[in-house]
């Protein structure tokens, strides 16, 4: 990339058989890998190793031989399973020693909570001579923090949220710290689309995707689309700078399917829209079960603008709350008029502005002669209503979530006006 | 472990840059790492790597130094950036060339589309001499069975639907008869717990817990907490021999907090019994948002017994489906009480046995005073009401799903008797 920048070379380590063994899928090694870029820090390599010495002494002596920077999760409990700190001393060829401070500490904690502290927790508040104690004010493992040689290890606990805690009040800043001299900073933007197959979205994208810096690549998520360009500069601004003409390019090349940009959720960017505008929606769902509302709820501030819904997973249900029987006998359970008239009921039944509903074959079994992953979505209002057809064979999860993007990609198109009314 | 047997060493290696920029969290591996010990295959090393080629050849050399058998995914698509075929290739010093009959394939693939295959594809179609293809009914990418010098290297695509056929359909069958004359198996068995800590589960099994074979792990799972049972034998039946022992033990122990064992979740366990005793469920949920309904519609069969809920997000709903305003002013919306007229309201109006209702606090916010994770859980019948207060103080998601898997709890418990009535 750049010429003049100088990137670190990072690599997670992630320390634990439960990850191994299929047990717990490894989402701090994910968590961690985020947030490098920013950093500076390349990420080179995610390995993951069980409660074994030799196996994790392996791991990190090739990690060290590699990289510049190692971030480990896990192995820092209190059980004889827990060996990542002896790992460690043992690669770097030190002792590990009682800390009284930590001890204090870690006595302290566990006071507080009633009990004495079980003897086996004592390594806990150990250290080696190239370690620092990282706080970890959530639990009993502090981190440590291991400098040796050029190298440095960062060891956290395998807790999801402790470790998240520690790396973004402890390690994040002081990194950002230490790497300030040398002058690598890397930016990105993820352009987020729905309507355009991961093919179609390289064909537009056509020479930008062999750009060197910034680099653009194309990604398929169950929400779309997505195109991340990345940049490497010697700061926040000039990364940002190299991203600026390649975001405007590929916009152009993208629009009108561009419903976002980085961490923009489709429910978060409903709720946005109807409170802006000061509208309410009400919902009813059939074959998602539910998991629209439960999507738009998982919003903060929903509640000032989603009045409820309805589960109503049977006919008899849905016409009891006022969709025509004439038009489930004419189109069925599994039609665009009937999902529209679900929409109406809803916004009826709840005075809101805006109503939709989804009704479909999740399977296993088709329905009314209709395949398993048929759906169809319709939103009403005031003035008018709309329906959409959509097919998706695959799993009944995956033909539910499939459904509730769908709903929230037309509910923008809606408030937003796209729909000839 | 058991001294007769002899296991393999099995080792997955995901590629592509995606995974280590934390764009897609490695499901793929977890996959994978289930499903190796009833094979006989231990996993001793996950590894991620980007899409280059210098690091990939780096990673797939070193597995190829420790591992038996390597599964690799990802890197199997038409573009330059997937070099896994390429990287294979060149650890084992073979040349890629293009299969007359995988080329027709690929060619008839893309024609029963209605369009020709772009030509970078034709790599699709290449294999090495060691080499065999594994059929990909799902894309354009077969996999590669690789076997030289005793490794074997099996590489799948990416793609999780793809990937997930490839190793059912295709790879898991083979591996087994190829493994059968190794004589090991690795057994395991899950009991799933609710209600008790991690430590509290630990304290009970005691010395269980340093058994060899069978071993014996506690995990902390969103639906409560699981001890897991492994055991290494010379083939299943042995393997399962030494399981049952260790089972009946945990059992007493841990009784009456198992729900269930090894794949059985909380929803297709209320549908098993709501189905076989005839009973017919309803809800209604404020801060679960409809979680609590996708969650029983998750399985299929759901309709047979679960008649539909309501997500009454505002007060006026839940007052204008039957939920006594008095109740309401009394004790207010964030209440046992309320919880239990919710689930009578969802009962009554949808005529189901049982109704369930969910109110609390989901945050960011508290509300009517109550802290944020605060929530009531109610269910009645025709015979009598019950109502928990739980609390659980994350995030907004966490306490949701929380919320759902305790109505599950207690929605078993309620069918099976357990509450004085």
């Amino acid at each position: 990339m750049a010429g003049e920048t100088e990137i670190f070379c990072g690599e997670v380590v992630s320390i634990g058989t439960e990850i191994l063994i299929g047990n717990i899928t490894d989402t701090n090694a994910s968590f961690i890998a985020t947030r490098l870029p920013a950093l500076g820090i390349g990420n080179y390599f995610i390995s993951a190793v069980g409660d074994n010495m030799a196996r994790c002494v392996d791991v990190l002596q090739r990690a060290l031989g590699r990289s510049d920077i190692i971030f480990t999760t896990g192995g820092l409990g209190p059980t004889e399973d827990d060996l990542t700190r002896e790992a460690i001393a043992k690669v770097l060829g030190e002792t590990m020693e009682v800390q009284p401070q930590l001890e204090k500490e870690l006595r302290t904690w566990f006071a507080g909570r009633g009990f004495p502290m079980p003897e086996r927790n004592i390594k806990q508040a150990t250290l080696i001579r190239s370690a620092k104690a990282i706080p970890n004010p959530m639990g009993t493992a502090p981190g440590w923090w291991v400098e040796k040689d050029g190298k440095t290890i960062i060891s956290m606990p395998g807790v999801p949220r402790e470790m998240f805690r520690m790396f973004q009040v402890e390690v994040a800043p002081r990194l950002k710290e230490k790497l300030a001299a040398r002058r690598a900073f890397i930016a990105s933007r993820t352009i987020k689309t729905f309507g355009m197959s991961e093919a179609g979205l390289d064909e537009r994208l056509g020479d930008l995707l062999h750009s060197l810096n910034p680099t653009i690549g194309v990604y398929a998520r169950p929400d779309g689309i997505q195109a991340r360009i990345s940049a490497l500069g010697r700061d926040e601004k000039e990364a940002r700078a190299l991203i600026t003409p390649m975001e405007e390019k590929a916009t152009s090349l993208l629009t009108p399917h561009i419903w976002g940009y980085d961490d923009d959720t489709l429910e978060e960017i409903v709720r946005r829209l109807f409170t802006e505008r000061g509208m309410t929606l009400a919902t009813m769902e059939s074959c998602t079960g539910g998991l629209l509302g439960d999507t738009l709820t998982n919003v903060p501030g929903s509640s000032k603008y989603y009045k409820g819904g309805f589960i109503s997973y049977s006919t008899e249900m849905k016409v009891s709350l006022g969709v025509p029987a004439e038009i489930v006998e004419k189109n069925g359970v599994i039609s665009g008029e009937c999902a529209v008239a679900m929409a109406q009921a809803a916004r009826e039944r709840l005075g809101a502005s805006v109503g939709v509903g989804i009704t479909g074959v999740a399977g296993p079994d088709p329905q009314e002669g209709k395949p398993v992953g048929t759906v169809f979505i319709g939103i009403a209002d005031v003035q008018g209503t709309k329906a959409r057809e959509t097919s998706w064979r695959q799993s009944r999860l995956d033909i539910k979530s499939r459904a509730v993007v769908v709903a929230l990609v037309d509910l923008r198109e809606w408030v937003l006006g796209r729909y000839p009314r």
